[in-house]
């Protein structure tokens, strides 16, 4: 095949047009694009690799044709169209928690279970960005000394939410700055009912809040980290707990990492040499020189940086971490993206046959 | 005795101007006040219920006749002058960190262990801010269940490292949202050689980093919460650790607090209940009028605010919360003129003859 015609579903998002530049960067041949969208952004225009190309609107006949999908429009939209673009022979890559818990649908971080992509049916899962940053920093840890519980604090960006969102937060900043009543309208969910605001505040909230008192997007990082380091969204091998928080900052999610590992040999040190060796991941760790990693460092960049590792003083074989990674590329477009190179280089971008 | 003599050691900082407004509040009958700082702020004009008071500079002499001293001046400052304080009779409470670690200071939250005020020998030391908010929370939880381990994450807002470097965090996002250069000059931490800008980042840095890999500010949570709740810095009983990190908001710290508790009777109703009954807390957790502790609520409120109290869905016995308090007042100038409250009550205000 001399390339792949290659749709980008929510092409004109904050995720989107960050995935019209990783694909433009990737090792993937993109013989034609689709951009495509609602009907608002139809007839947009916009680049990819110096062409100019229109925005269509998205409906099930635009993936005639298509080799590969790139979605980041919303859940509902995912819902809708992806089942489509598979029937006409597409293999999507959806950035939505649509299809995630699917049993037979991948969700997958390439540093951690590749070889989940094999059993694709037609749509593989990215996983929630928050999930992933913390993917690539703890499995090296667990490959080399098992892990029996994570207790995650999460530091998120308001970009998690999406541009509008994020316009939302410079515009309260603005207002503050300017001794104004902030307007929100939008945090901590746009589907929930109470909004708050977010500059210069912290939300304990992120996605809806469930009858169990967790958050969805803490869910999220409990059930994804178990179906993606163990297969199995509810492996009681992993404790996992999480606390999800919005902070006032624009992109970058941090997170204060607590693990305890089965393998009491673990120390400082070794940790931080497994991160060195990791893909994907950077070691930022010199308290000496107060080197540690910051969201303003990391937007930008594909890797998850990882620092301030050490010892729980009192509980042997317990470790704190934090970690920082660009949510709109490791934790949306260029996971997404990195998948999609993984399906051309294992030749494996095209819908099995029902059995 | 008609009224006591009160001295504010660092009356203009961030702390001591809430300080002068908590003891305008209080119930403590003040005859006289006198308001100190460095030369720099002498000849200040500030009010002391509706009188103007003149700033003096603070000089071992100013507290001749002084009865209470209020301080909050720096720890190198309470180092030099308190015990020239205490010669001259007078009582202090300290909010540097320069006595908390000293056997014979008692440290105190109230709330907690009050009874500890009657072993000062002429200085009590007002605990971190950080720590005393998640003494309010979690010492009921500790009478009825007993507590195993705490891990805490921080998100601490800027004013906790005083009122210019709150200004550094306002001229900061001011230029960020002009697309201009952020200067940083305090961040992480005055003390520090390098600084960072705070305005839409996270800083994983509190005081400075020490070398067991913990930052001061950590050190302080794990060591001052043994104190106060166990008597003894070093009590193994309940394990504690912690993870801080400056968020930029102007004021009050929000906390993602994990713990362990010994009694596996406890339930997220009877914490609740525990919390709702609390001398110092607020409930406000009702997940389905999305109601949690939030810093903007929370500012110029002397309570600590708790919610997001849910189980750890695999860890018998865990659960997770989210603390809110205003860190200038619960965490600082109101916990100190609390103190000093309850030290009138208590017919405490002597310092005893040495032994």
């Amino acid at each position: 095949m001399s390339g792949y015609t290659v749709a980008i579903l929510g092409a004109t998002g904050a995720v989107g047009t960050r995935l019209i530049q990783q694909l433009e960067q990737s090792t993937i041949p993109v013989s034609k694009i689709k951009l495509l969208a609602s009907y608002r952004s139809a007839g947009k225009k916009l680049q990819f690799k110096g062409q100019e190309v229109t925005v269509e609107e998205a409906k099930p006949e635009s993936f005639e044709g298509v080799d590969l999908v790139l979605a980041s429009a919303g859940g509902a939209v995912s819902k809708k169209l992806l089942p489509e673009a598979v029937k006409r022979g597409a293999v999507c890559v959806d950035n939505t928690s649509a299809f995630r818990m699917d049993e037979d649908v991948p969700l997958v971080v390439p540093e951690v279970n590749e070889a989940a992509l094999y059993n694709h049916r037609g749509i593989i899962a990215n996983p929630n960005c928050s999930t992933i940053q913390m993917m690539v920093a703890l499995e090296p840890i667990r490959k080399a000394f098992g892990l029996k519980q994570i207790i995650v604090s999460t530091y998120q960006a308001a970009s998690g939410a999406g541009q509008s969102a994020l316009n939302e937060l410079y515009a309260e900043a603005q207002d503050y700055l300017d001794g104004k009543d902030m307007k929100a309208d939008i945090f901590p969910t746009k589907g929930d009912k109470e909004h708050y605001p977010l500059a210069f505040n912290l939300l304990p909230q992120i996605d809806v809040l469930e009858d169990n008192l967790y958050s969805h997007e803490e869910w999220k990082m409990i059930h994804e980290t178990k179906k993606i380091m163990l297969g199995d969204m509810n492996s009681p091998e992993i404790k996992v707990t999480a606390t999800c928080v919005r902070v006032p900052v624009p992109i970058s999610h941090g997170e204060s990492v607590y693990i305890e590992v089965a393998d009491k040999s673990a120390t400082t040190e070794k940790i931080q040499q497994l991160i060195r060796e990791a893909p994907g991941a950077v070691l930022q760790d010199d308290p000496d020189h107060q080197v540690y990693p910051q969201p303003i460092n990391a937007v930008g960049s594909r890797d998850t940086f990882v620092g301030r590792i050490r010892p729980d003083l009192e509980n042997e074989g317990a470790f704190n971490m934090w970690v920082v990674s660009d949510n709109l590329l490791k934790g949306a477009a260029w996971n997404t993206v990195q998948i999609a190179e993984r399906l051309v280089a294992d030749d494996l971008v095209s819908v099995p046959a029902a059995e």
